[in-house]
C-alpha cells in the first residue's frame, strides 16, 4: 500500500522514518501521506514527527501515546494554539479509484488519501514549527491521534482529560481543509431512535397482525417534507439538516414485522445546546416513541475575540460558517476560540478523489507566516 | 431436548425408534412429538415411520430420502393422496414457553413444537395407514421432509420431479391444520424488491445529496393505504394481503443513504397467475424501480371434483378457503385437486404456544375412516 522502500512497511520501524520540514511543504505534503495512518496506526507518522521535532531547540516536546505537544515558551502576552489530526479514514478499496494510489501527482495536485483531511494542514503546521523561531505570539502545536472515529478514542480528547495545562491558549485554530477561508464554530449534530411497534403475525394471515413498517409511514413523510432552518449566530448563517440515516424493519419475508425503526440525525446551529435539539427533534416526533442516542454540542464562531479578529484580517477573506462538527467545539467546551482554516475542499474529505493543490498548500502557510510574524508579507506589506 | 430416555438421543440409532400405529391416535401425536424433526433432521422419524410401515403387507412402500411413499394395490377406479411433512420449524428458545417442552400434556390438551403443524396430520396418516387394511378407493400415504424451509429443497417438490408416477391420484388431501374444516385451494404468494436510489454525502452537508430513505416516504404510504380485496373463486373468499415484510437503507449514522430497499410480500387469490399479481404491483409502484424475486401460483379450491365434494359430504361442515400458501399448489400444477384438512389451529402454528386437542385428533382420524369406509360411522350412519 505504500511507496516506501523499506521491504519491512508493516512494521513499525526501530528508528524513525526522517521529514524534512524545511523543504517544499507541498512536498512534505505527499512525504505525510506516504505514511499510511489509518485511525489506530497513527505511531509511525507520530514517531517521525516526534523525532523532527526533538531537534529543535526553541520548542518544548510532550508526548502522550500518539499525540505530541511542541511549544514555544518566550513569554509573550498571548498564546495560540495550532491543531491537527494525524489520522486518516481507511485507503480507498474502489478499483483504479486515483485516491487508491496513496500518493500521485498529477501536474501541482495532489491525489490521496489524506491530501485534503488533513495531511496538507499537518505539513503546514510541522513547517511553522520548525521556522518560527520567534514568532509574535507564543504558539502551541499539537498533533493528535483518532479523530476519524469514535469521539471517546480521540487524542484531543484524551489531552484535554490529562494533560488540560499543556492545550491552554486564547485562541486555536485547526487546520481542517476550509479551501484557505476562515470557517467559524461549528453545528452540533445529534442522534435519535424514531420507533413504530406493532404486532408480528405470518404474512399469509396478515390481518392477524399490524403492521410497523406501514406505522412508519408519517415518520418518512415528516423528513421528506422537513424544511431545515439556516440560522444567523455571530454573523455567520448556519444551514441545519434533519436526515434518516438508517431504516431497519422486518425479519423475514413472511412475517408481519412488528418493529420499525428509523436512525434521525439533526445538525444544528450553535445557537442551541444538545437539550434544545433535542426538544425540537421530540416535538416532530411526538407521536412517536423515540430516544435520543448521540448529542454533540456546535460551537458559535467566537470571531468577536481580538485574536480570531486579527487572524481574520490576516487571512484577507470573508469568514464563513462551518457546518460539520471539528474539534473546535472542543476548544469552545473549554472557553477557547477555535476556528478551522487549512488547504483543501472539505467536500473532498473521505471520498476517492480526495486532492489538494501545490498552490493551496503554501497560501495556508503564507497567511499563518503573516499573521504569526515569522516572514514579512510580500507584495502586500504587513 | 427429549423426553427420550435414550442417552444417545443426539446420534441416529442404529435400531428405528418403535411407533404403535394401533393405539390412541393422540399417544401417538405425542410419540411423534417426542422424536425431534427440525427441518434437515427427519432421518430418526422417517427410520421409524418405515420400520413401522414396513411390516404392513397391505402397503407397497417406497423410500426417496427421508420421503416416504406407502400405496394401496387394490384395483380400485380412484385413489386418493393423503400427503403430510415430518418436520418442524426449530423448537423454541424462549425460556419458559409451554413449546419448550417438547412434549407436555395439559389435561386433554398436547402442547409443544409439532402439535399443531403437522405431527397430528401424520399420525392421522399412520393410524389410516396401519387399520385401513380394505378402503373404498386406494390410497396413496405420502410422507415427506423439508417442508418447513425454501421450496427448492420441499421432499414433496423432489418426489414429484423423481417419481411423479408414485404420486398419482384423483383427489388428494394435505393433512395441514384446519381445524377440522375442509380448506380449499390456496393464495398465491409473491414478492419485490421496490428501491428509491438517491446521492449519498456526509450528513454535515446533506444538501448535497439526496436522501433516498426520505424517498421511501410514498412507497410505505401507498401500502399504509392499500385495501386489500377479498375475491370469490369457486365460491370460496380468498382474502388478500399487500405488505412490506423488511425495509432496509443506510450504511452510517454520518451519510445521507443513496439507497432504500422495501420488500413487499402480496397474497393473491387464486384467481390471478403470478403474472397477473406482478402487474398489479408493479402498477401500484409504477413511480419505482421495482423487480420481482419470488413467485408461487395459488390453487383454485377444486372442490367440484366429486372426490372433493363426497369428501367435504363426509366432513359434515361448510368448507373454507386457505389463505396461507400450502403444498394443494404442488398437486394443483399437475391437475390433482387437493384441498387442506386436518386437526389443530393454523394461526397456532410456528408458535411458542402450539397445541392441539386428543379430541380433535380422533375427530379427524373418524372423518377420514368414515369416507374412505374403513369403519362405519358410529351414530350418524354413512
Amino acid at each position: 500500500m505504500h511507496s516506501k522502500p523499506s521491504p519491512a512497511s508493516a512494521i513499525r520501524p526501530a528508528a524513525p522514518l526522517e521529514l524534512d520540514l524545511r523543504g517544499d511543504v507541498a512536498d512534505l505534503t505527499a512525504r505525510l501521506m506516504d505514511i499510511e495512518s489509518v485511525s489506530g496506526n497513527e505511531g509511525p507518522l507520530a514517531d517521525a514527527i516526534e523525532s523532527a521535532l526533538r531537534n529543535l531547540p526553541h520548542l518544548v516536546l510532550h508526548r502522550d501515546g500518539d499525540a505530541i505537544v511542541a511549544r514555544t515558551m518566550l513569554g509573550h502576552p498571548e498564546r495560540v494554539v495550532l491543531a491537527g489530526h494525524l489520522d486518516t479514514v481507511p485507503l480507498p478499496t474502489t478499483p483504479g479509484a486515483r485516491g487508491t494510489v496513496p500518493v500521485s501527482w498529477e501536474g501541482e495536485t495532489l491525489y490521496g488519501r489524506g491530501a485534503t483531511d488533513m495531511k496538507g494542514g499537518v505539513a503546514v503546521q510541522l513547517a511553522l514549527a520548525a521556522t518560527l523561531e520567534n514568532p509574535n505570539r507564543d504558539v502551541t502545536f499539537i498533533f493528535y491521534d483518532h479523530e476519524e472515529v469514535e469521539g471517546s478514542k480521540s487524542g484531543l480528547g484524551r489531552l484535554f482529560r490529562s494533560s488540560p495545562e499543556l492545550l491552554a491558549g486564547d485562541f486555536a485554530i485547526l487546520l481542517e481543509p476550509t479551501h484557505g477561508t476562515v470557517e467559524g464554530g461549528c453545528n452540533g449534530t445529534s442522534r435519535y431512535k424514531v420507533r413504530t411497534r406493532g404486532v408480528a403475525a405470518h404474512s399469509a394471515r396478515a390481518w392477524m397482525g399490524e403492521n410497523a413498517i406501514h406505522a412508519a409511514a408519517p415518520i418518512l413523510r415528516i423528513l421528506a417534507d422537513y424544511s431545515p432552518k439556516t440560522v444567523d449566530v455571530d454573523g455567520l448563517a448556519y444551514r441545519e439538516s434533519l436526515n434518516a440515516v438508517r431504516i431497519s424493519g422486518g425479519i423475514a419475508g413472511n412475517v408481519i414485522p412488528d418493529y420499525c425503526e428509523v436512525e434521525v440525525n439533526y445538525r444544528f446551529a450553535p445557537d442551541k445546546d444538545v437539550a434544545a435539539a433535542e426538544a425540537h427533534v421530540f416535538e416532530l416526533f411526538k407521536d412517536f416513541e423515540i430516544i435520543r442516542t448521540d448529542g454533540a454540542p456546535g460551537a458559535r464562531p467566537g470571531l468577536q475575540h481580538p485574536a480570531a479578529a486579527s487572524f481574520v484580517a490576516a487571512v484577507g477573506r470573508e469568514p464563513k460558517p462551518k457546518f460539520g462538527w471539528t474539534d473546535v467545539a472542543r476548544f469552545s467546551e473549554l472557553g477557547i476560540p477555535a476556528v478551522n482554516f487549512g488547504p483543501g475542499d472539505a467536500l473532498l474529505a473521505h471520498s476517492d478523489d480526495e486532492h489538494v493543490t501545490r498552490a493551496a498548500i503554501h497560501e495556508c502557510l503564507a497567511a499563518l507566516e503573516l499573521w504569526l510574524g515569522g516572514k514579512p508579507a510580500t507584495g502586500e506589506g504587513s
